[in-house]
Order: C-alpha cells, then structure tokens, then sequence
C-alpha cells in the first residue's frame, strides 16, 4: 500500500459497465521529498475521500475486496483516510545498520 | 489504474489463440510535466478507443474481466475513455503537510 | 503488456520441474528513443519468436494461459510477434490536452 | 519480497472495515547506497516489528496469507524481523560474468 | 522473470509461520551495464543455488508454485540456475526497427 494526496477526479461517461457508479479519485503518491511526484494514480474510492485529503491505497485483490467484490474491473482503491502518520527521524536517515549487516570480504 | 493517451496500435499474425479478436492498442502514460513519457504500454481495448483520447486503463484480473473472461492472455486493457479530469493545483503543488505528518526526534 | 525485442536466450539445467521443456528467452522493452533500455527480462515462449523480433510480452496468470496452465512457475510470457505497429506522431509528441484537462486554483 | 526499515506508523479513522484492527507500518526500503531511499511503503504488521527495526516485506497474496486472510483489503505485509543478513563483496561488485554471459556479433 | 546473481542472505527468528523452513537469499538483479544495480530482491529457493551464481527469479503463483503451495507467505523464489546465458550484440544496440515501426504524421 502507499499513502497519497487527493489532488483530482475524472469523469468518463464510455466506460466498462461493472464499473458504473464508481467514483474515481486522482491520487499523487506522496514523498518525503520537497519536490512532488509528477506521476499520478487512478483510485476507486468509496469511503468519501475529500480533495486535498491524504489516503491509504492498496492495488489488485485487495482494491476490488474494498468494494465487496473481486470482478470488478478496477485495481486500485482508497482504503483508509489517513489521520495522522508519524515518520521517525533517526531511523528514516539512518546509516546503514553496521550491526546487522555484515559484508563479507 | 492510470490515465493514458491513445498513440498508435499493432498487428500481430502470430499470437496466442486466446487473443483471437482483440484489438490492442499502444497507450503513452500521461503525465502532468511537459516531456512525454517514453514508455508505452499494449492495451486490449473493447471500447473503441480511437486515436488521441485519453483512456483509464487497468492492469491484471481488472483488466481480463474488462473482456469478460479471466482465462485470456491479457492483464491490460482500458476500462474508461475519459471526458474531462479536474487537478486541483493547490493540493497538487502542495507542500508536505505539516499538520498530518509528524517528525519525531 | 509491452513490446519487447528478442536479444538473447538461456540454459538452466537445474530448474523447477514444471518448467521442464520450456523455451526461455531474453527479451529488451522497446523504447522510443535512441538510447535502448539496459534492463531485460525473461519470458517463456511457445509461439518460435526468433532473435531480433519483435514481440508482446504478458505478465502474470495471462502469461500462464499463452501456455495453458495456470501452475506453471512462470510469469511473463510471448503473446503474439508483432508483424507492424504504427504510433501517431501527433498524439506522441502532444502537449498538454487543454480541452479535457482543468486546473483548478 | 524486499528488505525495509520501519520508520514510522499511521492511523485511520475512517478505513475499509475489513482493515479493522490491523496495525499499520511505514516501511522505507533499504538500499545499500548511502543515500536513503525517499519512497516508502505502508505495510501491514501482526509480528510486532518495532521502530528501527528491519523487516522482510511480501505483496499481493502472500501479504494476506501473512494475516491468515486472502478477502483482507491489504497487499503488504511484514513476514519476519531480520536478525542479520549478510551480503558477499566479490560478487555485489563483480563485474560482468565472462564465463557465463555470452555476446554473439 | 528476471535474471539475477546471489549475493547474499538473511536470517530471522521471529516470522510468519508458513514461511518455516525456506531459505531466503538476496538476489541483485543483473543488469548489462557495467555499474551493478544497487536494489536487492529477497527470494526464496529450494534449488540449492549458491552464492556467486545467476538464477532466474519469478514473482507472485508462479513464485509459489516453485514450492508447491500456493499458500505460502513469499512472492519471489529462484526458478532456475543459468548454465549459459547468450545476448545478439546486434538486436540489443539496434536502432528503431524501421521496417516494422510506422511514425504517421
């Protein structure tokens, strides 16, 4: 799964017929980075995500079981709404961990 | 799922059996930064999707099941051809959110 | 799916025994520009491809159905070689679509 | 599957109900180059991987079967807590295998 | 699949039950480039593959099914050991194939 920002929506009215009344969501998966990521995904949501929100997105199987049902023609879904997530500095730009990894010479 | 651009198509004689019939098409992932995406990818498309439309493509059993049948030897294909798309530039060039993610020290 | 081009094959002695008889090339991902891709991945193939054609290449379950059995210990596959393909210059090189994308402020 | 570095946690009020009562990690994916690697990925834990700590990562499926469950909407998932691994220098840094690598002119 | 060498491996005491018994090597993916590809892959195997040697890893079922059970906690296993593998110095620095590529305008 990866955490995105709600930064869209699309409307497309030719479109495979199990997938009418799906809302889609335009997601930018998020980075730690000041620079945004330039790609973005395509995610079915139906917990009402809000533009600007911050959300949990999971693909394949586990999209289709968050809409009750794996014949859907979709594979990417909002799963959570994200209320907070904490990064923990020291880990996150930490050295290589010299004690659990051992290069062999 | 991802927001693609229709740019061209291909023919193949020889191809496995399953595929008899199937239209596939060449679709470039659109991105929001000038410089076109280099990479394309093979879609199956029963839309009818023509040349120049953007189109919502998904991968795997989404993809077979677009087809109506999970035994073909597909895992694209495009499940929407799109109207319009909205990006909402504040969330898009958003900054990183200081009031939802927390660095710890 | 994508488009790949036959560069080579291999020999493994010791393997899994459902793929025993399998014929496994090495193919390149086409790209549009000058500069070829460095990476290559390998594919099974039933349909004869030769050295230097072009070919679509299927990941996943799809793959295993071009081979007629989803317990194969597979998972990318030729699914047909490419005769022709023709991309729209036009499409290709294309700004921004201004009519179906909005930006919001 | 992939090794990865916990470094943080999220929480979700408002999640698909079949995600009720899993923990979430945020998981950055260790690389052995200096510089860290600014992506991460949200896992799912029911091994009790602490901050810091370095875990091996599985999708899809495999993530599910993790947590005993394949209706689950999750696709990652811890799959153990890493004591040591090891990496052998002369073949990490060995140059191309003349031996077994062919080039046909 | 992909071709890789096998430099090293992990060990964990605390993991998920199904995954009792297997060994897990790091694969680095090779690539044809002089620099090493510096991203790891965990895989499981069950051919004996040594370190030093180039295997051809698979993902997801097929991954699986090189263990016999599809539900097992992994998503990358070795699926061969390469005796030989030949690249055609032609077809890989190739130009654009112009007999089969049409640019229209």
């Amino acid at each position: 799964m990866f955490i995105g920002k709600v930064v869209g929506s699309l409307w497309a009215t030719r479109k495979v017929e199990n997938t009418s009344g799906i809302k889609f969501l335009i997601v930018q998966p998020y980075n730690l980075n000041k620079a945004p990521n330039t790609d973005t995904v395509v995610v079915a949501d139906n917990l009402g995500a809000g533009e600007g929100e911050l959300v949990m997105v999971a693909y394949g199987r586990a999209a289709r079981m968050a809409l009750g049902n794996d014949d859907l023609s979709i594979e990417a879904a909002v799963i959570g709404i994200i209320d907070e997530f904490t990064i923990d500095e020291n880990s996150y730009h930490g050295e290589l961990d010299q004690e659990k990894l051992k290069f062999k010479k």
